[in-house]
């Protein structure tokens, strides 16, 4: 197909000027250019499709940006990127520097809010009605929200203070089916009594030419929301609970009639007070593999496009390099499929549904990194990376799961959306009846497990460390202040990639570092990754384990075991440097060890297992003597790993003055940034938290230390300042 | 009256024992020991005053514990302390080392979970009864949530998922109508609804009759739950929005017939799967001068008790103590009038009624400390301060605040169900237009405020800090991913005393420290507080501004400017030690200087003003030289303020070797700890951060760094360690 309209609009008032023809021409357009540019770059393929129509509606019917649109969660935007100038960037999605996977207000003044969270929408769009209101200006606002982020907790008190105000808005209930996971909750299950009443199931027609022929101007405004009530709610009788809270409600509406679509929205923008229009869409829309076949669609990503007259390249076959690899002895599933689930099958949830993931793009991919000996032999494996990926931490995580799980009934697992993204969907396959999806209500979700944990059982809650700051007062309140032994599996932990700054998962161990109980552990490869599930279970306190979205290393299966709390490990001696590190960051600080010993550094390397409680004596005995202790974590440096290990070698250095010459820097994400979109792979060299960037940021700081190499451990002389009071140095 | 049977009571087995006359005088009993005993310790009196028929019923109904009572917010469950064994120490409620306020695990078998913030009850319930469903165990779980928790996005989460799971579970709606501030938003105006419908309004007696007519045990199950619902729900049709959800609704039940309770429990507890049972209760029932005066009863706190022969001293006369002091030149209101407000009226909403609190006792009041020459002249007001209590930092926010307001006509005010808490109130009687109350909604009130500041006007959201923690996300990602001017007025920043545990404001510095964009202040004094109240708006980016829950110290009034943003101020020069302060504990660490240089120490006292950004340049001149620089905070120590300097000196250590002759020592509250009820007074005393334990804290440091006093600036010489790789000191 050849892209006619879409290359040449410039502003989305131009769509008011298109007849019905170009206009379903340019749906189209639409739909191709989501499909060819997703197959490159990965992304958010489904909710994009369903709610081509909508856009264009709501484009059509509403003068952004003076009018402004919210798109919450923010993925459903691609069709509006498309009709607000952003065609010609457009297959730059997700990459570095090109533009991102959510709306962000630096690329376009039609984009309104930089989101990513699932449920702000109802709630900015409210802020943006009332300062309207308070000025007494003229501008519409509507808002666009996917059914299941309308159960988050956020989303009611939104609607609750909406319906209470009274305030002039029009919501858009993006209501699609297509969901492998059904969206749970009573809510949901409230939704979904609407879409199966009579007059929906019987009525599409009907319906239709109900919408089309309600007249779009001319009657008065309470006159003619008071006949849209007559005859389209009260036609089917649904949407009562919003009714109730003073909510108009118009629904069921059919998704993909643009036509009728601008009919309702125009009435809806007349209805005084705030008006919900339930819009019955299918995700995937226009793309046949993914409306036929939803499992095969999600889970082996883009199979080749037909031909296209795009200009852009035809995308490389897909979905192949996943099925290679060995299986692990204790997987469940043949590691072949499991990887393709883990890695590949979107999750549909806290982003309704997780984007496709192109071949041959990071995916959290490692760094290029292999593993030294003494890891195992990982250097293989990646140097076969693109054909042959190991199974990702979070495959492990629930393996190991549960294979404990089998030993200890008492064990529970809970999830927000994200069953499969977090692997739990393999728990729930198991153990049915053991396993909670809570929906998008992380909230709800650590404190209903605090809950269980009161009463004796072993919950293990798994969410996106980004999705987790949503249950930051129930970590606080519930988890923390009852002691309870909570298991919070942090998924993606660190950097997440393309989907850029409101994903990365850099927040976390600040938030939890200053929690009293809490234990916060992070293994350096995914085979510790399983000894520490087992610890987890094995202890009695919150206890909060971080682990990344990357593949693991292959490093070779060893027996788990349960480590001791709050104790490291000596990986290499040295005498000059000491390179103490949280995470699989650990293993480029190996890399970089290296790199550092073959310029005459002497450094060794410390694996800390555990932020909280630091293993205070193995640390200070490893800083003791040398030159420099460097911190490694991929979260932001303020407040967490190696904030803690600075103020436990301050105290040392209160009593000990030998510490006082031991340098100790933090290297992470820097502080006073969220990081863009991009791959995991060259975020972490744009950060300098590859293996080359650290190296470099610690000759960066050998040079500020005026220290030179040689292994004595001690640093050359430096100049004192004139100013000083220090005494003059005699080494 | 005589107490005859409450001391009599050792379990709430017991009660089934009593028969009806003994029941009823029981319940006065509760009353007059719950009035009394707050009238002296202060105290939740309405909230628990409402809830003494629904206690004993439910202590009747149910075996607790092996049946579970989950009491949300938890300041409700004072009848149940005195039923499950606690009366002889009643007394000590909210007293250091006594009774909590809430419910505690470590003091009773009865109590099921720690607790103070709202609309966590559902959750750990639903949590509670899914451990019970997995196990297959038959305990009886019910909880009592108030109408206002009920809205909180967290509740209905819960409530999602209980409809959705059909789990067996009690819960009680608490409804009470003597809200001062009414609780606001769509839910409850449904609520209303049913309260005020015909059935309700014109049966009360007809009723009581239908409840007591109920069988209790006998005919099977379900054809009960069919009665029920025949007789009690459509007999009056309303709570249609929890039937929509799948929970079974009852009522509206007339909540101070205990007999009438009884029953519907048992009948509701033999209903299969959840049911919620909709409960009118009188707040302060019970106590006449509450009933009848509900503003008086409020503001004044309690007048002298009539005559009760509980053996408990007589309360002292009350509510004097606010009405003396000079008014502020630019308050709106009286500053008489004012203090009393802001410094005694309860406000409804976190925790449906704050507590009480009783003259003479802490409510903050300082440390008896006064102010030196050059920070005015506190110590004569603070030596009067039993008499004379100056307006709180929360009256000086908000009067600032509404004088800027007249100036500034985007400024808009937000809060989450604390407007009298937070001094909003006045706020709101002058612009009453500019005030939005969203109810117990933290995370809708921060993002309603960003959504606000997308649209150009100046928000100000204010609320507690240990209910701020409800809304990490939102200002994560709403705020600062979108780099919105939201100020954020974070009042009972720091220890609030009685309310214990839950309450304290000591996790939200640690919780912002990493957060991009923002901006964190605090104030030395009150005056100052007027100043950054106008650099908030004064500048672009999220503005956190913390102080406490204290009273004023009674600093001259000056006239407020804007600072600049990350600039402190040296208050005193000093040879040895610096220290370095953070909001109004600066005034103590003034005093601990004054202790320390009494002894012979040069002391340098810096005011910091923001956590961040920090004043670098100023920091670091201050603590070139010294033998140590000590920081000053009244927040959790790990990842604060401290944690900031710490970094910034160990960054110039990097670049210049002097700067490791100067150790830093970070004070605030310990890490590892949640900290009691008391006042506040003596929880500083025992935190050892009042002026002398800062004193006490620092000498150990000192000893720690074998220096002497003497005013050199260099430490003695430390004895070095055999094993020490460091140079011998020459000094």
């Amino acid at each position: 197909m050849k892209l006619a309209i879409l290359p040449t609009l410039r502003s989305p008032s131009e769509l008011r000027g298109l007849d019905e023809a170009q206009l379903d021409s340019l749906a189209a357009e639409i739909r191709e250019c989501i499909i060819s540019t997703v197959a490159k770059t990965g992304g958010h393929l489904g909710s994009s499709l369903g709610v081509v129509e909508v856009t264009l509606a709501l484009h059509r019917v509403l003068e952004s940006p003076r009018d402004r649109i919210v798109w919450d969660t923010g993925h459903q935007a691609y069709a509006h990127k498309l009709l607000t100038g952003r065609f010609a960037e457009f297959g730059t999605l997700r990459q570095l520097g090109g533009l991102g996977g959510f709306p962000r207000r630096q690329e376009s003044e039609h984009d309104v809010f930089d989101g990513g969270h699932a449920g702000t929408g109802l709630s900015i769009a409210q802020g943006l009605a009332t300062a309207r209101d308070m000025r007494h200006s003229m501008e519409r606002i509507a808002v666009v929200v996917g059914d299941a982020a309308l159960i988050s907790g956020l989303s009611m008190e939104a609607l609750n203070d909406i319906g209470h105000r009274q305030t002039q808005l029009l919501i858009v209930l993006n209501d699609n089916a297509m969901s492998i996971s059904p969206t749970v909750g009573a809510f949901s299950q409230y939704f979904s009594t609407l879409k199966l009443s009579s007059a929906w199931k019987q009525s599409k027609t009907a319906y239709d030419r109900v919408v089309e022929s309600l007249p779009v101007v001319g009657a008065p405004a309470l006159k003619l929301s008071r006949r849209i009530r007559r005859m389209v709610v009260n036609f089917a009788q649904p949407g009562q609970l919003f009714e109730d809270l003073g909510i108009t409600y118009l629904g069921v509406i059919p998704g993909h009639n643009r036509r009728g679509l601008e009919h309702i929205f125009r009435a809806a923008l007349d209805v005084p007070g705030p008006v919900i229009v339930h819009v019955r869409t299918r995700k995937g829309r226009g793309y046949r593999p993914a409306e036929r076949d939803q499992i095969g669609f999600h889970g082996a990503a883009l199979p080749p496009m037909p031909e296209m007259e795009t200009g852009l390249p035809t995308p490389e076959p897909h979905g192949t390099g996943h099925a290679a690899q060995a299986a692990a002895p204790h997987a469940t599933l043949s590691a072949a499929a499991q990887a393709r689930k883990d890695s590949a099958v979107p999750q549909p949830g806290n982003s309704d549904d997780a984007p496709v993931e192109p071949s041959g793009t990071g995916n959290g991919n490692g760094n290029g990194d292999g593993g030294s000996a003494d890891m195992g032999t990982p250097s293989d494996a990646s140097r076969a990376a693109s054909a042959k990926r190991p199974p990702n931490y979070t495959h492990h995580f629930a393996v190991e799961l549960i294979d404990l799980a089998r030993e200890d009934r008492r064990i529970v697992a809970v999830t927000a959306g994200m069953p499969t993204g977090t692997g739990l969907h393999l728990f729930e396959a198991e153990f049915p009846d053991r396993f909670i999806d809570v929906g998008i209500a992380e909230q709800h979700a650590v404190a209903l497990s605090a809950g269980m944990a009161l009463a004796g059982e072993r919950p293990v809650v798994a969410l996106y460390s980004t999705f987790l700051q949503r249950a930051f007062d129930q970590e606080v309140h519930d988890v923390c202040q009852n002691d309870l032994p909570v298991v919070i599996a942090v998924d993606r932990a660190g950097l997440v990639g393309e989907d850029g700054t409101s994903h990365q998962g850099m927040f976390t161990i600040p938030s939890q570092m200053m929690l009293p109980h809490m234990v916060i552990a992070s293994p350096k490869d995914e085979q510790e990754l399983r000894s520490m599930v087992r610890t987890a279970f094995a202890q009695e306190h919150p206890f909060a384990l971080h682990y990344p979205r990357d593949p693991g290393f292959g490093v070779p299966v060893v027996e788990p075991k349960v480590l001791p709390v709050g104790i490291g490990e000596v990986l290499r001696e040295g005498r000059q440097i000491v390179i103490v590190g949280f995470g699989p960051i650990v293993e480029r600080g190996r890399q970089a060890a290296d790199l550092l010993e073959a310029e005459g550094w002497s450094v060794g390397l410390v694996n800390a297992r555990f932020a909280k409680p630091l293993d205070r004596q193995l640390i200070l005995d490893a800083a003791r003597g040398k030159t420099l202790l460097v911190t490694l974590e991929e979260s932001v440096v303020t407040g967490g790993f190696g904030a803690g290990v600075l103020a436990l070698v301050e105290d040392a250095r209160l009593s000990d003055p030998a510490y006082r010459d031991v340098a100790v820097r933090i290297i992470g994400i820097p502080a006073e940034i969220f990081v863009e979109h991009g791959s995991v792979d060259k975020l972490r060299q744009l950060l300098r938290l590859d293996a080359a960037g650290i190296a470099e940021q610690i000759r960066e700081t050998l040079v500020r230390l005026r220290a030179v190499p040689g292994g004595t451990g001690l640093p050359a002389a430096p100049a004192v300042p004139a100013t000083s009071r220090s005494r003059v140095r005699t080494d």
